[in-house]
């Protein structure tokens, strides 16, 4: 038996998200295909985590199980050539058979990308969210940064989720000016169903100056969703790169 | 009577080009509906010069002619409420009436722009051409300069073009490396037919070491089509800029 680890990047358009479904195109459904097709073996991948639909990822990371000796320098360009060009594995590795995508995350970073130009942009309208207001950057780094710590972010999560606890700890949150985009990054142990997509509808409120970035210290502790700004588009988001603690995955300490 | 220049960026993906066609969806063609359902006139709009099937523009510039007094700081709003999002007026001006997209167009600037990543991008697969294997940016560039000044392009202009003489000048010829993309960009008085993706093809083939930087001298000197690279594809090419002489624009000079 060997594992496989994939490193794996999409443009979320025509998919209902990463999670396998009956009758939906979805993305972990195509790579599954992929794969038995290159291999001739029925594999399950586990994703690091689900991406909703429309939602985009540079890096996400997923590993299956299989029996099939296929070369592993061959893998990523032979599941390829299986996949639609919307899809690409950037990579394949084989890694220890205690390596999981999902339990083994040390951490995540997300990025929302807005699209602060007066008109819009032609070419990257499906992987920008469109803000033609100016946006004051320097207000919304204030903001953001009292996201930065271990928190209970109930406010910034949108109902009906299952998720136990509320808590999570974010390492780093930057918003970043590139030419006329605004990029939003956080980086976190875990992220609740939404909740980057909210935490940019509430930067994009401080931006436009309908709050202050103190407000969002308020927010913060009233863990209640309505105080929050609204959900931003899913085609503004990207999951950009899953991390594990290799020391972890490699030995004993499993 | 007023003239109005417009700013344009379009993903040419969907569109046969720019020029205005009968049964095939264009970008020229679009644009003079949208301004004909903003102020009710019917125009022609006069473009700096024509794009292919699937090319890209940054800043495409073109002009047209109107007795409307729709106001000009609405006008790009209101032509993109009449769009669709792959066409976006990026901006709307009102100048002198001598003033002609074509005809005083001093430069231009295309990038071909070129994936450089093992397994090629998901998210930019339409806005970039895949090249797997790694460029030698360093030889790309030395090549490249040979390009600089005056020259007779023939080598690098398709068969079947009309224009009188081959004879153009390029002021700067760059190959640029960002993260894993390699881009061309080349700023001249004017460029023959698929110029730019000829260029690009045989600065690849030097990229891969087909060819060496020195025998772009040889290319250019034997004014014969054979001898230089394939045409890379649309997809990759946008023109990035088009620059006017603004005195002779505005004056007696013309």
């Amino acid at each position: 038996m060997r594992n496989i680890k994939l490193t794996i990047e999409y443009e979320g358009k025509e998919y209902n998200g990463w999670q396998k479904q009956p009758n939906h195109l979805n993305i972990q459904g195509e790579i599954e295909r992929a794969i038995q097709s290159v291999t001739r073996e029925k594999v399950e991948i586990i994703g690091s985590g689900r991406t909703d639909a429309g939602v985009h990822a540079f890096g996400q990371v997923a590993n299956f199980k299989i029996e099939s000796e296929f070369p592993i320098e061959k893998m990523a360009t032979a599941i390829n050539s299986q996949l639609k060009k919307s899809i690409r594995v950037l990579k394949a590795e084989e890694v220890s058979l205690e390596f999981h995508s999902r339990y083994h995350c040390h951490q995540k970073t997300y990025a929302y990308i807005i699209d602060n130009s007066d008109q819009g942009t032609a070419i990257y309208r499906n992987t920008t969210y469109h803000v033609p207001q100016l946006l004051n950057v320097e207000k919304m780094q204030e903001a953001a940064n009292y996201l930065i710590g271990e928190h209970d972010f109930s406010s910034f999560k949108s109902s009906g989720t299952s998720s136990k606890s509320s808590v999570r700890t974010i390492y780093q949150a930057q918003v970043l000016k590139e030419q006329t985009r605004v990029v939003i990054m956080l980086t976190g142990n875990g992220f609740l169903y939404n909740m980057v997509r909210i935490i940019a509808g509430t930067l994009v409120e401080i931006g436009l100056g309908n709050k202050q970035p103190k407000e969002m210290q308020d927010i913060l502790k009233a863990k209640d969703r309505k105080k929050a700004g609204k959900t931003l588009a899913a085609h503004g988001l990207f999951l950009m790169k899953v991390d594990y603690d290799e020391n972890k995955i490699s030995g004993k300490e499993l």
